[in-house]
């Protein structure tokens, strides 16, 4: 197990050499692109600024049980099936069908043949995690909750349901197979059984962003170009000024962690569809083609908000999603998107009910994120467009260290230094 | 648009050689394996014996109009727009960026840099299309039901959703990206607004059988590898006798189609993750590992069900699936899977929503169908995992003829023969 541990040392940020041994010489049922392994372990999570993946399964759990050591034994399987999962190699030591025949196997089967698939898996911490709805303390954890781990405010027009907010402890799996994402949840379920029970959960498909300025521009529902102005891997002096909690932030044990925001975004797309280009472009800010700002220039062109056309308007509608979401109207705050589209069946009156997983790794929710979606839900063109129906924020602590020893009862687990 | 008819004459089976050409420039942002283009025109609608793609949205319609002139014209512009977007072109000749300003486009935009992807729209007609609930004929179809065409009857076990069963009108979108089945489903919505409402969809990933024997057996959600005896494109006299309607089956309109049967199958995957590796076994009748008949040799030996072990007990319970659903015990009967997995969130007590969206192809459902769910209903030891919750059966016409002329008023359409 040490191997799997200190797998693609040193390659945080890119795929690793790939020592899903046991599987690469099977032929892979899915997309090939892709299939390599990202280090589970490092400073940071995988997950955050490592490129973005094609699928997501997302999931969220409540804690069951009241004792502290039954939380910290399925934090520290977790960690050790996760290790596992993310570098091809099933989820238990046994695997589907090589287990005692008359035990269930360690591991579910669907992901057998399939390479680890870019699969990282990346974990957080609800405000319910620390403290119970009537305000008593979990687990001991007395004065460990970070103030900025609060609840998300009631924002106007949110329309969320309960059964897809919220949840103790939260789970990104993204992988370039949403079979692979979707073992690794079901997975992580399994081993949690009898301590934690699945909340909610979620499938995404199609990334709406990029993290590193080398992939494509992807597309949202709405058509357009989603995560031109991203924050990338490569601006290292953004990610670490906006993404990653730095010492004195007031949290120590999440030094090297982020929050994490999930917001589950319908997007009415038949009434959409039935807008004017011309429209749907001053709603967004941007062309429908290249993604260039209404201002003028190529995708990657700086907008010019004072910039106008015949008459004096601004070529920018000051209510376009662009400006309002734009550093210069959010006192520089930035934030690091990771979303995927959604597709969940029908709504029953003839619509999709489709949308956007909105998910954003910001160092502080309260600056980065409540203020700009007060601001988009007051003002945005958008939102017409739109209803807020799950949410969720949670603190992602920092990676496993690299060579650390996982498994049994002392190995190392993700969230340890909250425990410490 | 002649030459987009045209596109891959002669290769239906395999792929074309893709005359993508608006997009072929463009980085893909989804899977790049499978980027190319399946023939839209001939004998038989793609998506059937064609190679089975990575994933599948899937949606019913309900006629709104009493028209049969509104009807028509529905599935003119459908066939016209799915021989676009099959090509990997827009769904309209502008696309979603280059029509009139102040008209809203005629594509929805979030392909627009997605080659093809192997996407296959196979249309089919459901009984409701051709009788209304108080029996009437509609759209001048009187006489024109194939008997054959007929609501599944209620199977034991069977827990319907209404809003998962049934619909006028039916499209199997199936890609190697699932933003390219989605963006298909969509448009085809986007254009049937007014005339066709959408009933249901169900997204689907993750297939569960193969149509060629070049393709890896993948596996379900028990774990197992799915697919190993269907029917696949190679076996073309199995290929006759089971899956294409025949002159004299009882529809001379129908001739060169097939019939579809959808069930959506929920798996109690949390029950079935803590059943012992031995009983996953028997239940099935096969390997977990190499998917081998349990009376032994490898996943493509013929099973031997009089083959007995210890005690005279058979290897292969004869209350297993594959002893069930075998031709064996059938009378012979035999029918092409298509299906796929699916996960939909949970369902609020901790479990997930997911199963198997189980579709397949017949010549006969009265025989090669009912028979055998009625079989399996009430014997197969797998049903107590299993949860029948969506159902529908339809006729899937021909395909259009290689070199016809398609769009405007007089051309040629999927289902023509239908209304001719
Ligand atoms: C379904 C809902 C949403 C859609 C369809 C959407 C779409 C877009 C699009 C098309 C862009 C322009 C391209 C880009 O830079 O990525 C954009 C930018 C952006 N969006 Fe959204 N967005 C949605 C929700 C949100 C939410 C909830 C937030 C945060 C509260 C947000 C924050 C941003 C930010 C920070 C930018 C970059 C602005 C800039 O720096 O120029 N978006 N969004
Ligand atoms: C979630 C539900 C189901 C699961 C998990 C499942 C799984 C399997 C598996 C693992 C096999 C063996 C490998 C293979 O030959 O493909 C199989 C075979 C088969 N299944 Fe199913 N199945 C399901 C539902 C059904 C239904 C509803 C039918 C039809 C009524 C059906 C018809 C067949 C047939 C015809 C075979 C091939 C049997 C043979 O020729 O040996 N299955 N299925």
């Amino acid at each position: 197990m040490a191997g799997v541990g200190l797998a693609g040392a040193g390659l945080a940020g890119g795929f690793a050499a790939g020592n899903a041994t046991a599987r690469t010489s099977a032929p892979s049922a899915g997309p090939a692109e892709g299939d390599g392994a990202f280090a589970f372990t490092g400073e940071h999570q995988a997950g955050i600024t490592t490129p973005v993946q094609d699928s997501l399964h997302f999931a969220t759990w409540d804690v069951t049980t009241q004792d502290r050591d039954e939380v910290v034994a399925l934090l520290r399987a977790w960690t050790l099936a996760a290790s596992r999962m993310t570098q091809g190699l099933p989820a238990g030591e046994f695997g589907p069908m090589s287990g005692p025949y008359d035990a269930p196997p360690d591991d579910t089967g669907e992901a057998e043949d399939l390479p680890a698939s870019g699969l990282t898996i990346t974990f957080g911490f609800g405000p319910s995690f620390f403290t119970a709805a009537d305000g008593t303390p979990r687990f001991g954890l007395d004065g460990r909750r970070p103030d900025l781990l609060a609840d998300l405010p009631h924002f106007p027009g949110d329309m969320l349901e309960d059964a897809r907010c919220g949840g103790d402890l939260a789970v990104q799996a993204c992988a370039n197979d949403p079979q692979v994402a979707v073992h690794a949840i079901r997975n992580l379920a399994r081993i949690a059984f009898g301590t934690a029970s699945v909340r909610w959960s979620q499938l995404g498909y199609g990334r709406t962003s990029s993290t590193t300025t080398t992939q494509p521009t992807p597309r949202n529902l709405f058509g357009f170009k989603d995560g031109t102005a991203n924050i990338t891997s490569e601006e290292s002096a953004a990610v670490d000024e906006h993404v990653w909690v730095a010492p004195g932030d007031g949290a120590d044990w999440l030094t090297g962690g982020s929050y994490l925001v999930a917001r589950r975004i319908r997007m009415t797309i038949e009434t959409w569809d039935r807008a004017p280009l011309r429209e749907q472009e001053t709603i967004v800010g941007r062309t429908k083609g290249s993604g260039a700002p209404l201002s003028g220039g190529e995708e990657r062109t700086e907008p010019d908000f004072e910039a106008a056309g015949r008459g004096g308007a601004p070529l920018i509608d000051p209510a376009s999603h662009v400006r309002l979401a734009h550093p210069t109207s959010n006192g520089g705050a930035r934030m690091l998107r990771r979303g995927y589209n959604y597709t969940d069946g029908s709504d029953g009156l003839g619509r999709l009910d489709a949308g956007l997983f909105f998910l954003a790794y910001v160092r502080d929710p309260a600056t980065q994120y409540v203020p700009m979606q007060n601001a988009l839900a007051k003002h945005d063109l958008m939102s017409e467009y739109l209803r807020h129906t799950g949410s969720g924020i949670w603190a992602v602590p920092r990676g496993v260290a690299e060579g650390a020893t996982l498994g049994g009862d002392q190995g190392a687990f993700v969230g340890q230094e909250l425990f410490a």
